[in-house]
């Protein structure tokens, strides 16, 4: 792991009715810092990261933009400074701040400017724009018929909480993490300031330990469901998402045309499920139903 | 202004204890579409956005990169749909999702990847990376004398959250809004599923006011402190950048490289200053210390 965290000096002030006092102290940031992704040699994309975890950033993020899909895709990732790794199986921990991948011959590089370009259709809107801007997925999530109960999904964000080792340092990280539905087990956990990054990080994860399609899953995160993480969901094909905050309409919009089952809103005793309720079960018994949900997923 | 909000019908899950009941009712979500930023016809950038004040999202955009800095730089900004208007002095509302803008003779147009790739070097990490990600202001902060009362600035994010009208329903927006030091009106406030959405909103609003560089006023963020926004208030010549929650660290460094004030942390009675923290000022009398902090400015 790179550094996550630096202190710095701040002041701090305190305000008491009508005055003021202020002291200097130490206080812990979370580290931001620009990574450069390139593929073959060319620059893809800068995304502003917390070090740390760079492979599977990088290779996270090609499996979103529909890239790769599978570790033999890849040859190798590699800092800039010198070899991360012979396969990208590893994290050498540095922070520098250039990544070169090389993919696997046959593997067709993407156009670097892709995300920054619609076709020429004009005045989309509403469901016609996620055609504009989406990325198909190699993963059908129709067939992934893993059932979770309620109870599971609502206990999940005190999981994340509990596992966020660097949030309550510096409030300033983004987590997601990857659930096993049949054992409630935490697979993975990443920060990042960014949570979209955070989100690439787990997908390049279940990359290198050859998980992909990530089936039977859930995807926790702590903040809100956008459009850019339900696509996230999608390309790595995890068949429920869920969220602490809010989604946005073209995250649900996304979700329903993909099959992706998105939850949001998921505070205490209550949840919402936007999307894909039927993977949603109500039984009472949350461990005997996670253990059906299990069999299941196996089937479908 | 566009849709900024849709109703979709949701399933909402209520537990108690082992049990859990479910009923499907209408939830109003924060709409998100793409907009592709075109300049001179060329593709530049697609956003993630909430549909309304494009023209300022994409003027605010070309400022923030460094393209534009006062309306003269722009000759128009036409929807692909039709004119938005001649002089890019307002907005027209429709939620088409492909805006065209047309540079001033002599303007130079941006590079269509500029923000995809560094230069060469490598390995760079902590101060240095600034310098390769970062976009040279045209404004001095440095020649910005402003004041402000910490009271005053403790003040803010609630006059924010006040006037915040789309977030009370969807819970899925952020917010920047820009305030006068020396009155503590409040100029103009943005929403956006985006925040750094918000915060080109809002200077793009500055910039077709005439209003740029923006000396003697705060602007004010809903979130965290990121990289991303502390160069956008550089780049439109703002003195204080207040955030509700955590900056990042190199946020912070840009800040003090940038002679920007950045305050974070604004929660009740405290607040941490990060940079800058001789702008601050400990007056018990608010009133006055923003009337001298006024002058001041004006002297600067």
């Amino acid at each position: 792991m790179g550094r996550l965290t630096v202190n710095r000096p701040v002041t701090r002030i305190t305000l008491t009715g009508d005055t003021a006092s202020s002291r200097r102290r130490p206080d812990t940031l979370v580290v931001e810092e620009p990574l450069e992704i390139r593929v073959g040699g060319e620059a893809l994309a800068v995304t502003m990261r917390t070090p740390g975890h760079d492979v599977e950033l990088a290779t996270g993020f090609l499996v979103s933009e529909g890239v790769i899909a599978a570790p033999e895709d890849l040859r190798q990732a590699i800092h800039c400074a010198g070899p991360s790794s012979g396969p990208p199986a590893a994290d050498d921990g540095n922070s520098y701040n250039v990544l070169d991948v090389t993919l696997a011959p046959g593997i067709p590089s993407p156009r670097p400017n892709r995300s920054y370009s619609m076709t020429s259709a004009c005045g989309i809107c509403g469901k016609d724009s996620i055609d504009e801007v989406r990325t198909v997925s190699r993963f059908d999530l129709g067939a992934d018929a893993t059932t979770v109960p309620a109870h599971t999904l609502a206990a999940l964000p005190d999981v994340l909480r509990a596992q966020q080792t660097i949030f309550d340092k510096t409030g300033g990280l983004h987590a997601a993490a990857l659930f096993d539905i049949a054992t409630g087990e935490l697979l993975v956990l990443r920060e990042d300031v960014g949570r979209h990054n955070a989100v690439d990080k787990v997908v390049g994860w279940a990359l290198q330990q050859g998980r992909l399609p990530l089936r039977a899953t859930v995807l926790q995160v702590s903040g809100r469901a956008s459009f850019e993480l339900a696509q996230k969901a999608v390309m790595a094909g995890i068949p429920v998402l869920s969220a602490v905050s809010a989604p946005s309409s073209l995250a649900v919009e996304l979700a329903a045309a993909s099959g992706l089952t998105l939850v949001a809103f998921v505070r205490g005793a209550s949840l919402n499920v936007y999307t894909g309720a039927e993977r949603v079960t109500l039984a009472t018994d949350a461990m005997d139903a996670g253990a059906s949900a299990s069999g299941r997923a196996a089937a479908g």
